[in-house]
């Protein structure tokens, strides 16, 4: 049977892994589709390049155009990343009735909706079980395991960086600065964090994981995003005291259908599954009404477990184009969107105070928690090591959020109150 | 557009989770698949049994032609379990050109190959997402997800009931015989729990698993099967104190295409994440040359969460229905299975040996180990505190199956052991 012939835009990490399994696994993958799977074009940057990998030079370009252009190519697989050019060059695609296997969060949390529309228009498939949580199929999950159910809740570690960051601050005690600096060094962060650290590529990943499980259109600027650069050794050490691990959770919450969709630094209480994924590693969490309680663990990133993705994907495209069935995937956006307000936004809270050490303190910030009918778990007052003050520790029972934020306002400007010092979402 | 028609086999637990859900998620359901499902006939024991679901009389039947027969019913769910005459039923419904739906691991595990051929020949599909791990969607991943990797071991907690005694010995101290009783109390475990404590449940799904996962047809006798019922509390006791949970774990592995399975009590270092699956949960862990270490976790049986694995698979019928492509499913077996022997299937052991406490009892006893190039992790000696010999506590480090059973062989001709008392597997 004539070879699929597939153009790669990219030759990075992932493109690199997602030529190695093509090549390395042509057997089992011929087996599997009917067809041997040949990567005929690959954009790269630079041709000159030394590469790791060997590879045909006259199979390379620096010219996108080559590869979307050819009329030989079936499937483009795009691990290029970033919003422009890589959008117009996957519409070009497109227009061409070229199908597409893609790795770009990024894109499809931003233009998801309209590549999905191009796709449908020109009977194309586009498949993205790369874009969320590298080697995890946590897409296919939601899309056709759970199919049958109504899922209220998606918790996600879906950043492996901030994850490696925080284990190693919990399990060594170490202080931010100085565990950035080591995953740097280590390739685990990049040079410039900041999508990372401050919750924007996870923020991305749960706009589409809620999009596909509650069937709305979540857009990226529906998240509430918060990230840990400003979590200290010292949260981290009273959430282990506390039987807590302090987790960057993406959390999706859906109830008669209004949607909640928050990125932040949460304690998750040691008992919970989602507390014990540590390092690198990815883990989602999803409850459906009718199944439960699931959870689905594994690489996050990495050139192989993502490429594992990619490639299960161009299978999937193949097998498609085999049966004459591209273009066909499901209708997943099928309600509308509705956000919940904080009104309707509820959860338990930490709550760590400065405060000053004198008489009938407490009183008046129990009387605050009251005023807002904010009832409390637990409540500890003990000196604070480093000076002559008090620190308050707080746990609330579950609280609306716009309750929460009236309380911590009033903190605000309550005289024995010296500083709020941190404030977090419990979970589990 | 006309109403899919299903029939159901079965009203038992799973069929009347299948019949909330079709009814519960209607709208969601017609809103992914495109036209109503309707549950239109259903093989019930006993027409007059009260049920808690109310469902239209006319509906039910105790005559199960009267659904295979239906010319109008489109696809059938199998939700009554056992061998004959189920087989016979689903045999006939394929040749009558209807797609089935089963929830059936012996059935799919002994005559799976001989139904899906009956299947492609009439252009029909065999969904079985529940006969293994109950609301997990493993199957699919196993498939789909990780089409692209070279899978190398699937380890599995797939079995509920020995999971739940397991974890209540470990977490109680108790012995086997008591947790037991109360698994029945609780409906967790059957008044004939053979099926389940001696791991011949287990030893089906991990046939499913390993064919899938290796694509050889791997059948039920290549499994080889040991149950829980001999495991004490001290066993248990043991286990813990040296960093380790004991759980019944399906391992299928493959080498160089070379394949074992096997089901056996295990001590899982408590770092593995399969350690702290607890009660009645699943959890399969899959190792993959390119992903890498992965697990899925979730409900393995009960009312809804099968019944979200049966209706998944409803879902993917009836889209397969309306693209026209059923009878296409991917063919997995296309390679030839050869099983691993004795001298390929490599661990870690651990054995606890009663001895008489003399000189030079230690001495002799690592002697056999030497003799048959078993290398030792750790050997600890202790007075029994219950009579007045001693404890040899033995952790090797990785052996062939072929040596351990020469030197626990040679062990049971030993004078200075008056017994083998326990002999497990290590895993992590």
């Amino acid at each position: 049977m004539r070879p699929i012939k597939v153009g790669l835009l990219g030759m990075g990490t992932v493109g690199t892994g997602v030529v190695r399994i093509v090549e390395g696994h042509q057997e089992d993958l011929s087996s599997q589709v009917g067809s041997p799977i040949q990567i005929s074009k690959i954009l790269v940057k630079d041709l000159a390049k030394q590469r790791h990998l060997h590879v045909n030079s006259e199979v390379m370009t620096e010219n996108p155009w080559d590869v979307i252009y050819d009329p030989d190519i079936d499937v483009i697989v795009e691990v290029m990343g970033g919003i422009e050019p890589t959008k117009g060059y996957i519409i070009e695609a497109l227009d061409r009735g070229k199908h597409i296997v893609t790795a770009n969060k990024d894109l499809m949390a931003l233009h998801g909706v309209e590549i999905m529309e191009k796709a449908k228009a020109n009977q194309c498939d586009v498949y993205y079980e790369a874009s969320v949580a590298g080697g995890i199929p946590i897409i296919r999950t939601l899309m056709e395991g759970f199919s049958s159910d109504r899922i209220t809740k998606i918790m996600g570690i879906v950043n492996g960086t901030t994850n490696y960051i925080l284990t190693k601050m919990s399990q060594e005690g170490a202080a931010y600065e100085d565990v950035l600096k080591e995953a740097q060094a280590l390739g685990y962060a990049e040079s410039d964090p900041t999508s990372d650290v401050e919750g924007l590529d996870a923020a991305r990943k749960m706009a589409i994981l809620a999009t596909l499980g509650f069937h709305a259109n979540v857009a990226l600027e529906d998240v509430s995003v918060r990230g840990i650069s400003n979590v200290s050794k010292q949260d981290i050490l009273y959430a282990k005291r506390l039987g807590y691990e302090m987790k960057l959770l993406g959390i999706a919450e859906r109830q008669d259908d209004q949607i909640s969709v928050v990125v932040q630094p949460t304690m998750v209480k040691s008992s919970h599954p989602l507390s014990s994924v540590n390092g690198v590693f990815n883990a989602v969490y999803v409850y459906g009404e009718a199944v439960g309680e699931t959870m689905f663990y594994g690489p996050g990133a990495g050139e192989m477990p993502t490429a594992t993705s990619v490639v299960a994907d161009l299978v999937a495209v193949i097998r498609n184009m085999r049966l004459g069935v591209t273009g066909q995937q499901a209708h997943h956006a099928y309600k509308e969107k509705k956000l919940k307000t904080d009104d309707q936004i509820a959860y338990k809270n930490f709550i760590l105070l400065d405060v000053h050490d004198k008489a009938g303190v407490l009183a008046k910030i129990t009387q605050v928690f009251t005023k807002f009918n904010v009832s409390l778990e637990s409540v500890v007052q003990q000196p604070n090591p480093h000076n002559p003050d008090a620190e308050i520790v707080i746990v609330t029972h579950e609280a609306s959020q716009s309750s929460m934020n009236k309380v911590l306002n009033e903190f605000n400007q309550l005289d024995v109150i010296k500083s709020i010092k941190s404030a977090y979402r419990v979970e589990g």
